[in-house]
């Protein structure tokens, strides 16, 4: 009987995640039955949104004692399902586990040939349509207006600052390392990026690097940096709550300066989504995409951790920033 | 040579502002030219949103010595303009004079026979299109949802809760005295109303009222019960923010509790407005705010303050809720 690797939740987090919390264990793959596959998990997307549901504040949560779920490449390295022959990749909500079966519900097919297998999970996958319909549609840009992407060299935030680039915008990236701000003005092309850590009056270096104010902010952290970025929006200003990173191990409720008088006063637009409500338009932004990547006008970064085992430390990394675009574990 | 009477900023408020913040004076008003018609004022709106313009937080700005402005309705007293007859009635933004002279230039006629003079400046003004736009526009109702509204026996707020009902919501008003509970639960039909000031626990008294949750929050105070509200709202739920009267007087930014999150995880949308930006659509909210209130589907309440020297006092007023409904200054 063929036995995987799983990981599973071991305990709810509490504050910033740590190993302890998952826990390593294996289990029996059961054989293959009419109409199924088995798949060979070959890269797994670890995303500061599986936070939300490892604590319960956003839904479907995990359960204690269960796998882990996130975005995955698979390999089918089985089929008893005519829709699918061995040899061929799909990606799907899949649990962390090495090896699972599945009866074909909604895997998609990822053609290995067209991209690297890996920009299903970034730039051609939910991250890249996240920036794509979130810039779009809620940042609603126009040419020679000014956009703030915060976590600007990871995987949304640097998709999402050449979007603005693509759109007319002037782009304004917050990061956390100088090397990811030589990372995001040399290779994706921002304006000027800014280094919060090391700015000692992030509000004097917004107001500098945003001459005519902020008309669109890309937020991907929440926080004491958007709560400066929020101070600097012009009247109409638009906020794509895209993430809150620096918000999801609170263990209370963080204080912020009110925002309800900033937006009275200055006609502002803050708003959420969530990307699967996107899904009948998923082609129309993947095809966009592709063009742009295709033609050269849209790059990306990712950072690679290999070994299935270490899953939970990649995931962990993502809240010290450790990645530059996007974070996968390759198994 | 006519006199007229004027108040005018004399120091810009900090804080809550005291009458000593205003100066009553007398000033001599021009000969009418070619052109002009000569207007005395009949009553004058007072608004929260004015708080802004005194210390230049909304812009354009009262400037100190000059006379605060808010809208008025004028009698045509005389008249060297051939679309104005003595006798007539205008509204505009006009000085706090009662007397001045205008070209004519934006005055909008007022018909004394249709509806009471004073419902230009509250249901069919200023006062009932924010409501409208706000609500419909921003706050998208459906049948069965449930909608908040706070400052609900407020100008803008009973209008709102009346039209959250006429879309078949389920309607919450949060109110800070127990007659004005009994207002909008009798006058107004508000399902169920909360006293902020005398609940011992707002987001239990909130859940108690609203056991399907909060989809819309119709928001004119912002603050703590604001905060209690934006904690209740489900996701995809929607705030039009029209006004923040418990931060208007803050000397430094009030703290919330951080929404960013709430708004990531929620997928929430949280809109301010300039209600100029519906000018193109006035005539189709007036038309139809117009049918209710002849209908007997909506109603208003004022609190009509006598004297054109106690303008200061009535606006002070508002930030102490002293008014029901819409707060006017009759001359």
């Amino acid at each position: 009987m063929l036995q995987t690797n799983v990981i599973i939740l071991k305990t709810r987090p509490v504050g910033l995640p740590k190993v302890s919390d998952f826990q390593l264990t294996t289990e029996e793959v059961p054989a293959l039955r009419a109409g199924e596959v088995l798949l060979k998990a070959v890269y797994i997307s670890v995303d500061p949104y599986l936070r939300g549901k490892m604590s319960g504040t956003k839904v479907p949560r995990f359960e204690v004692g269960q796998a882990i779920a996130s975005k995955v490449i698979a390999e089918v390295v089985d089929s008893n399902n005519d829709n699918f022959s061995q040899g061929e990749f799909v990606s799907h909500y899949l649990d962390w586990k090495e090896y699972q079966l599945s009866d074909g519900m909604g895997l998609v097919k990822v053609d290995a040939t067209a991209a690297p297998l890996t920009t299903a999970l970034g730039v051609l996958g939910i991250t890249g349509l996240s920036a794509y319909f979130a810039l779009l549609d809620i940042g609603q840009p126009k040419v020679g207006e000014t956009l703030v992407v915060s976590g600007a060299a990871g995987a949304v935030g640097s998709i999402a600052g050449q979007l603005g680039k693509l759109m007319g915008c002037r782009v304004v990236g917050l990061v956390g390392t100088d090397e990811k701000a030589a990372l995001i003005t040399s290779k994706f092309g921002f304006d000027e990026a800014i280094n919060y850590r090391t700015t000692p009056d992030l509000p004097a270096a917004l107001a500098a690097a945003c001459p005519q104010g902020v008309d669109i902010y890309f937020d991907n952290v929440g926080g004491p940096i958007s709560d400066a970025v929020l101070a600097s929006l012009n009247p109409y200003g638009r906020v794509a709550a895209c993430g809150a990173i620096a918000n999801y191990n609170d263990t209370e409720p963080a204080l912020s300066p009110s925002m309800l008088p900033l937006v009275v006063y200055k006609f502002l637009t803050i708003r959420g989504f969530l990307i699967a409500d996107y899904a009948a338009r998923f082609p129309e932004g993947l095809a966009q995409l592709a063009l742009w990547l295709k033609q050269g006008k849209l790059t990306y970064a990712e950072t690679i951790v290999q070994g299935f085992d270490r899953l939970p430390e990649a995931f962990i990394g993502l809240f010290a920033g450790q990645n530059e675009g996007k974070m996968i574990v390759k198994i």
